[in-house]
């Protein structure tokens, strides 16, 4: 069993230092991490700069990428030849449930692993302290992680799977949440008199009532676990349509 | 009508400034734009970088972000009194079909405009080049918008629209092809020895057969029009599956 371990708070994080620990007692690691923080870089790639790979130690080796460059640079090099059989990411400091899906780094390699046919998953505990506490969450990464990687999903199939902090009830099999984020920047004057903006923000959920969410699930204790898709179309819309 | 128009190639590509005439003749046009190239930038958000937005002349902002930044940033400026009606983002130098979709800053505009609950269309065309010829693309552009903005849809459903080069026979409903990208770095030594990589690659259609795919539709001579929706839930691993 050869793992592929990559995550966005960049090689160092708990998280990762945590992910590595655990898949050791699965299977053969390398780590190919970013060299720092590349947190809301969702699946970006990086065009036209030049990418370089360290390696820090026996089969921990940092990019200077994006986390999808780490994959994709990974399996054209240090993989040319024979594909990992598993791809873990994280342990993102942070959750990565409802639309955050969408803008995380974390899931960005698991996209693109699946995208690979390569069994993925991204574990993300709602908490972004830089000391967060993954112990209640570790014996359930371990055995989710040797629960799904004996499933032959079909292609594209992944997981997102975020913990809520402290004691945990339990996994729940969820949907992604729907909800959007606001009030996402604050204004600033610089020296110059310009004005300049930083991300902040708060996310609403707009079902807060359904019980069948990942958002749900963490608000009561349990982990999400939601299956994952890269196929974006909506087959709803195709199969009820004629724009004629 | 208000119409947000954004794009990742970055204000003043020939794209946009197509894609601004052809939205003018619809309605009352703003546009946010990134102020340089944002190429395979996806969702990506700007965290902890002061983003800034510059006026060029009335209705045209350029912003130092992403895309999605672009989006946000509107939102939350610009519109935080009242939404656009609309936003339209590309017209893409460039294919965004199949799994491109993951990747391309065209669509993360679309699909942060559809969190947000704003009917999104992007639109892409299958030429890299700077001077590629929109012409025949241009009146579908307008009859799709004009015929997609009467719709209700479903929170997070939105549009990714191709077209390939040349005379167009129609449109096709279609759905994302299956495929990944391959042989995706050249590697290079530097002056004091060190290796780095760039990105290239080829993109292997792996349903070349499937009649009902945006390749296919692409490679046939037909706009193809996936609807599409940021809910990445696999539903029909959620409704088999049960991992005890």
């Amino acid at each position: 069993m050869r793992i592929l371990i990559t995550n966005d708070d960049g090689w160092g994080a708990k998280g990762i230092v945590t992910l590595v620990q655990l898949m050791r007692l699965i299977g053969d690691v390398t780590v190919v991490a970013p060299d720092g923080p590349r947190s809301g870089q969702s699946s970006a790639i990086s065009v036209n700069i030049p990418l370089r790979l360290k390696q820090i130690e026996p089969h921990i080796y940092t990019c200077n990428g994006t986390p999808v460059d780490c994959i994709k640079l990974s399996l054209n090099t240090i993989f040319a030849n024979s594909k990992p059989d598993l791809v873990v990411s994280g342990i993102n400091h942070g959750s990565n449930a409802a639309v955050n899906v969408i803008y995380s780094g974390t899931m960005g390699a698991v996209f693109c692993a699946a995208e690979n046919g390569i069994p993925a998953i991204g574990f993300s505990l709602c908490d972004h302290r830089h000391d967060a506490d993954f112990s209640y969450f570790e014996p359930y990464i371990l055995s989710l992680t040797q629960k799904l990687l004996t499933r032959h999903d079909p292609h594209g199939v992944c997981y997102n799977i975020n913990a809520p902090i402290g004691p945990l009830k339990g996994v729940k099999i969820t949907r992604q949440c729907k909800g959007f984020w606001h009030k996402e920047y604050l204004p600033y004057t610089d020296p110059q008199g310009g004005q300049f903006y930083l991300l902040t923000g708060e996310f609403h959920n707009s079902e807060p009532e359904a019980t069948d969410t990942d958002e749900w699930a963490l608000n009561h204790g349990y982990i999400a676990l939601t299956p994952s898709t890269i196929d974006m179309t909506d087959y709803t819309w195709r199969d009820s349509t004629n724009i004629g």
